[in-house]
C-alpha cells in the first residue's frame, strides 16, 4: 500500500487526483495540503467526495509529507521545485503536475514562467512523465515532470508519423480546442459561465506556455528541425481536449497501420478505425487518448484527430498511471473506469 | 459470477448499464439485444466502451437470455411484460427499467401508458425496486419494477417526514428539474441541443406518468390521503435531477435529526449538514442521492432538496444496486465510483 | 433627443443598457463611467459594441453627468444614493438598477445590504420602477428604484390573482430558476463555467435580498398578510429567469380570463394560451414577460409560470421602458426586438 | 414597402428570417408556407414571435407567392429550383438559402446533393449572394444563390490575402467550428442536447458539401490552382462559426493593413486590431463577420480568425442584406442590431 500526499488539493487537478486515488486499491491518502484551507474537511469543499475522502486539508508543515511514498504537486508553478529537494532527500518520490520539471532548458522555463528555477539538480535527474514515450525512464525515476494537457494530446498524435519520418516536421499545425476546466479553478472573469458558455474563441495566439514544451517533445521524435503552429481555443465544455493536427506528408505509408502498430500494446491509447472522428465525451473521466488518422485534401496532407480528458489523461489520470509504473503496479490499476457517456 | 443479459442496449439507460456492468467484479455480460442493430459491435455505437465491452448487439432470439442469471430491460414500456413470463419461468431474474412493473393498479397503468397489461400475474409478484423502501422484498424477488428517476428523488426526499407524520400529506409540492438525458436517446426536435441548451421550461404540467407512481409510493408511507402537485422542468444539462420539495409542517420535530437517523445506514443516501444546498454534479455518474432539509419562509414550511443522477441512482445504478441485493452481494459492489466533478 | 449617462458600464446590466441604447432612436449616449477603466474604449471591453458605441469609459468627475437628461446607475449597491442627490439637484432624472431605492424601509435595507442609507429624502420621493404596477407614478418621477430580476418575474406572476383576492396570500411559494448572468460579471469561483455548467443547485435558501423586496411588492397588492417562501436556483444558462409560482386558491374564478384582462393593454406582458409552458429563450434579449396560468394537482392549487430575460425585462430593458415613460415617449421605443431563437 | 414571401418557415433559417423581417421597416410579410403546418399560426410554433408575426403557415398553393416582390427559400435543397422558374417568370425576385444556386457546375451539384438540377437556365443567370464579393451583380439579379455558412466565413477570411497573391493557394487549411444550429432543426440523435452538449468532435472529414462551394469561391480570387483542407467540427453552442484559417505566406506584406483596406467600406465586416481573438458571441444575432489576422509560428504562416453567426451573416441576415441591395435600400436596413452579449 502506497502512502500518498497531495500538495495543493483545491484545484481541478487536485480534486481529480482525489477522485481517482480515493478508489485506488493500492493507494492510501495520508495528507492533502492547502495553507489557505487548513482544517477544512476536503469533502466540505467538494461534496462529491463525501463518504469517499475523510481527510481535512492541512498545512504543509503538519502534513508529514516526508513520511509518504509518493507526493503529488497539484499546485501553481514553482512550488514543487521549492519543496522537492527536501522530499526527494527524504526518499519520497514526487510527481509534479505543474511545469517545474517539464522543460529541460532553464532559460526557456524562466522566459515562459517568469521565475528563476530553484532546483536545477533535481530538474536534471527528473523524467518527463509521458509513459508512451518514456516508460523505462519513469520506472526508475524519483522526480516526474508531468506533461501539460495540450502537450499530451499533441505529442501522442504526431509521434508515430514523426518518429518514422513520414511528415514534414518543419511545418506542423496543432489546432487545439480545450474545455474550460483547463484554465483552472480560478476566479477570473473570462472563464465565467456567462462569458464562456455558448461562445468559442482562440486565445494565447501570440504565445502559449505549452508551445515550447510541445516543441521539446516533438524534437525528441525526429532529427529534423521542428516548426510548430499551435493555436489553442476555448470551447464551451467542462472537460476535454480535441487536437486537430495537420502535417505535409513527405513519405508514403499506410498511416492507419503505422499508428495501430505504434500503439498496439498501449493500454491508454486507442487508434480508432479508418474514417472515425473521436468525440471528447468518449474519454470523459477516462484515462484514454483516442486517435484517428485521415488522409485529406489535396492529397499530401495528413490529419490526425486526438482527444483526451484534460483532467484525466491530461493531468491526474496520467499522474496515477505514472505512479503505477514507478511502483511496479499494473499500469491500469485504479484507472479502469469507462468514459461517462452521455 | 452472474451471467447478465440486457434487452435494449441502445438508449441512455442501456449504455449506463454497460458502463457499470463492464467494470462490475461479479458480473459477466453475456448478451445485449437490439433487433435493429443486430450484428453491430456495441462499441461501434458507443466508442466510450471500446476495450471495455466486446459484445455485438444480437437479436432477442439469438441472445440465449434464458441462460442468464439476470436480465435487465432497458427498453420502451411494454417489452418486459411480454418477454418476462417466459424468462422467469426459465429461472431468470428480471429487472425492468421501464414502467411495466411499477404501478400496482393495471387500470392506472393502462390509463397512463396507453396499453393493456399483458402479465398481470407477474406484476402481482413483482417488487418495486427502491432499496431504501423495499430492501427485504427485493432480496427474494424474481421480478423488479425499477422506479422512475423523478419518483426516486421525490420518494427519498419525502420519506422520513411522511413516515413520521410530520407534514401535511394532502398538499405536497414537488418542483423537479431534470437534465435532458431523462427524455431518452430519441430523435425529437424538442430535445435538440439548439432547442434545449441555454433554455429552461416546464413540461408535462397537465399530467406526467411519474405522478401516479410517486403518489402510489408516498401513499405507502402514510395513512393520510396524499395530494401532490408535481411539476417537471427541463434544464439545460445532460444528467441530473434536482427535486425541490415543499410541505406544510403539522408536527414539530428536529427535522435534520429525523432525516439523519432515517438514512443512517444507507450506503447511497447522504443527508447533508444543515444549511446545505446539494448540487447535481456532486452525484454525476454516482449512485448517490444527496438530501438537504430546510425550515423556510413563514415558519411552517419544510423544504427538502434531493438530487440524483437520473441515469445512475435514477436508473442503471439503482438497477445494479438491486441486482447486488438479489444476488446476496455487498450492496455497493461495482458502484463505488465518485461523482465526476468538475 | 435625450442625453444619457451611465454610471458603471462594465457589468452585464451595463453592457445590456449599451446594447439597447446604442440603437434607441431618441437617446444619445454621452458618458459611461468606470473609474477603473477610465480611458478604455467601451468597445475594447465589449467587442460586440464595435461600430455601435464610440465612447470610452471616463471617470465620474470627467463625465459631466449633470448635463445629462437621464443617468442610469448600473453599479454596485450604494453608489446611486451617494451620487443621486447632487444629480437630482441639477435637474437630472436618475434610474438606479441597483437596490438603493427599492426598499421603502431603511431598516430593512440596512439589514440586507449591510450599509446605512445615505439619501433618505431621495428614497422618500423615489418610485419603484415596475411599469405594470406603477406607471402613473413613474411618469412624473425624478428618481427610480428599478426592481430586481426575481422580483419582476414574481410580482408580475402573482399580481392579478393577488389583487383580486383569489389566493391565500399567507402561503405563497416562488420556486425560481435563474441563468448565471444574474450573479453578475464578477470573478467568483462558484459561477465559473466549469462549476456552473451541466449543474443545478439551489442557493440563498436561508435568505435572499430579493425576498423583502418581493414581499413589499406583493403586500401592496393585497390587504392580507403576505407569507412567501422564495427559493432561488442557479441553472446552467446565460440569461433567463423562470419563476414557478404556487398558491392555494381561496376563491373560484376563470383564472385565464383574469390574467388576460389584467394584462390586456400591456405591451410587455404576454399571457399565453391555456396549457402553455413558456420557455426562457422565447424572451432572450427581449423586454417581455410571458406568463401561463395552470390549475393543478389536488384541485385547489394555482400554478403560474412566469419567464423573463433577467438582463432585459429584469434589468436594462425595463430601465429603458421606464425612461421612455418618464420622457413621454411611446413605451416600446427601442424595445421592439424579438427574442433570439434558437 | 416590399411584399415578402417565405417558403419553408419552420427551420432555423426560417425563424431567423422572421425575426429580422418582422422588424424590417421596408418589408411586409405576406406569406409563409409549410405544407405540413398549414393553418398553424407561426407564433404557435415559435412563441418568440408572439405579437410580432400574425401570419399562419399556408400551403404553397394558397400563398400567392407570385404577388410578392421577393420570395425567400428556407427549404431543403431542391425546392427553389422547382418553384423558381415560375416565380421569376411572374416577376418575383428569389433568394435561395439552400444550395440550388450556389454551384456553377451542375455535375458538381449533382455529385454532392444527389439530385439532378432542374433549372439550369435559372442557375446560369443566378448570382452568388456574397455582397463583399459580388455586390454589383447582386444589385441587378433576379435569382440569388445565398452562400452557405462555412463558405461565408472562410471566403471572407481568405479573400484579401488571396486576391493580392500573398499566400500559397494550393495548400490552404480551414479548421472550422460550428454551433449545433448549423445542422438544422431536424430530429436526429447526433444533435440531441445529451449528445452534443459538453462534447466536441470533427465530422464530415471525408467530404462536406461546403468544400466544393468554398473552392469555387476561392478560385475566383486567384489565378493559381486552389487546394483546400476543410475540417468542420461540432462545438457545443447554439449559434456561431469560428473559422481558423492557415496559409503559407508567399509574398511579404503588412497583412493587417491589407485586410483593413480591403474591408474599409464594408458595413458588415470588422477587421479587429492586431492581436485580437474574436469570439463568436460578439456577433450573436448580428450580421457581422469579425476577422483578426495573425503572423504565427515558424514565421511564414498566416493565420486568419473569422467569426460569424451562422444563422445571421451565415444565412438569414445575409439574405436580408442581399434583399436590401436588390431593392436599392441602404444595405444595413433592419440589420443594425448589436450582438447579444452575454
Amino acid at each position: 500500500m502506497l502512502n500518498i500526499g497531495i500538495v495543493g488539493g483545491t484545484g481541478y487537478t487536485g480534486v481529480e487526483l482525489l477522485r481517482l486515488l480515493a478508489r485506488h486499491p493500492a493507494a492510501r491518502l495520508k495528507a492533502i495540503t492547502s495553507r489557505k484551507e487548513a482544517g477544512l474537511p476536503v469533502a466540505d469543499m467538494f461534496p462529491s467526495l463525501r463518504k469517499a475522502v475523510d481527510l481535512a486539508f492541512s498545512t504543509p508543515e503538519d502534513a508529514a509529507l516526508d513520511k509518504c511514498d509518493v507526493v503529488f504537486f497539484a499546485t501553481p508553478h514553482g512550488v514543487a521545485m521549492d519543496m522537492g529537494p527536501a522530499l526527494v532527500g527524504a526518499g519520497v518520490k514526487i510527481i509534479d503536475l505543474a511545469a517545474d520539471f517539464r522543460l529541460r532548458d532553464t532559460a526557456v522555463f524562466e522566459k515562459w514562467y517568469k521565475m528563476p528555477h530553484s532546483a536545477v539538480a533535481l530538474l536534471e535527474e527528473s523524467v518527463y512523465g509521458l509513459p508512451e514515450v518514456n516508460r523505462a525512464a519513469i520506472r526508475s525515476a524519483r522526480v516526474i515532470g508531468l506533461p501539460g494537457c495540450y502537450p499530451t494530446s499533441v505529442q501522442l498524435g504526431f509521434k508515430p508519423a514523426l518518429e518514422q519520418g513520414l511528415i514534414d516536421a518543419s511545418h506542423l499545425i496543432a489546432d487545439c480546442k480545450s474545455g474550460v476546466s483547463g484554465a483552472g479553478r480560478k476566479a477570473e472573469v473570462g472563464i465565467l459561465h456567462a462569458e464562456a458558455a455558448d461562445n468559442f474563441k482562440a486565445y494565447g495566439v501570440a504565445g502559449h506556455r505549452h508551445h515550447p514544451e510541445i516543441v521539446q517533445g516533438l524534437a525528441r521524435m525526429t532529427s529534423a528541425p521542428v516548426g510548430l503552429v499551435f493555436t489553442p481555443h476555448l470551447t464551451p465544455m467542462i472537460r476535454g481536449i480535441h487536437a486537430t493536427l495537420y502535417a505535409r506528408i513527405t513519405k508514403e505509408a499506410d498511416f492507419q497501420e503505422v499508428y495501430e502498430k505504434a500503439y498496439a500494446g498501449e493500454p491508454f491509447v486507442d487508434v480508432m478505425p479508418p474514417g472515425s472522428t473521436p468525440d471528447t465525451r468518449s474519454v470523459r473521466g477516462a484515462n484514454t487518448c483516442r486517435i484517428a488518422v485521415h488522409r485529406v485534401g489535396a492529397g499530401d496532407t495528413l490529419m490526425i484527430l486526438s482527444v483526451i480528458d484534460n483532467l484525466t489523461k491530461g493531468a491526474a489520470g496520467q499522474a496515477v498511471q505514472v505512479m503505477n509504473i514507478m511502483a511496479g503496479l499494473p499500469e491500469s490499476t485504479g484507472l479502469e473506469s469507462v468514459g461517462l457517456v452521455p
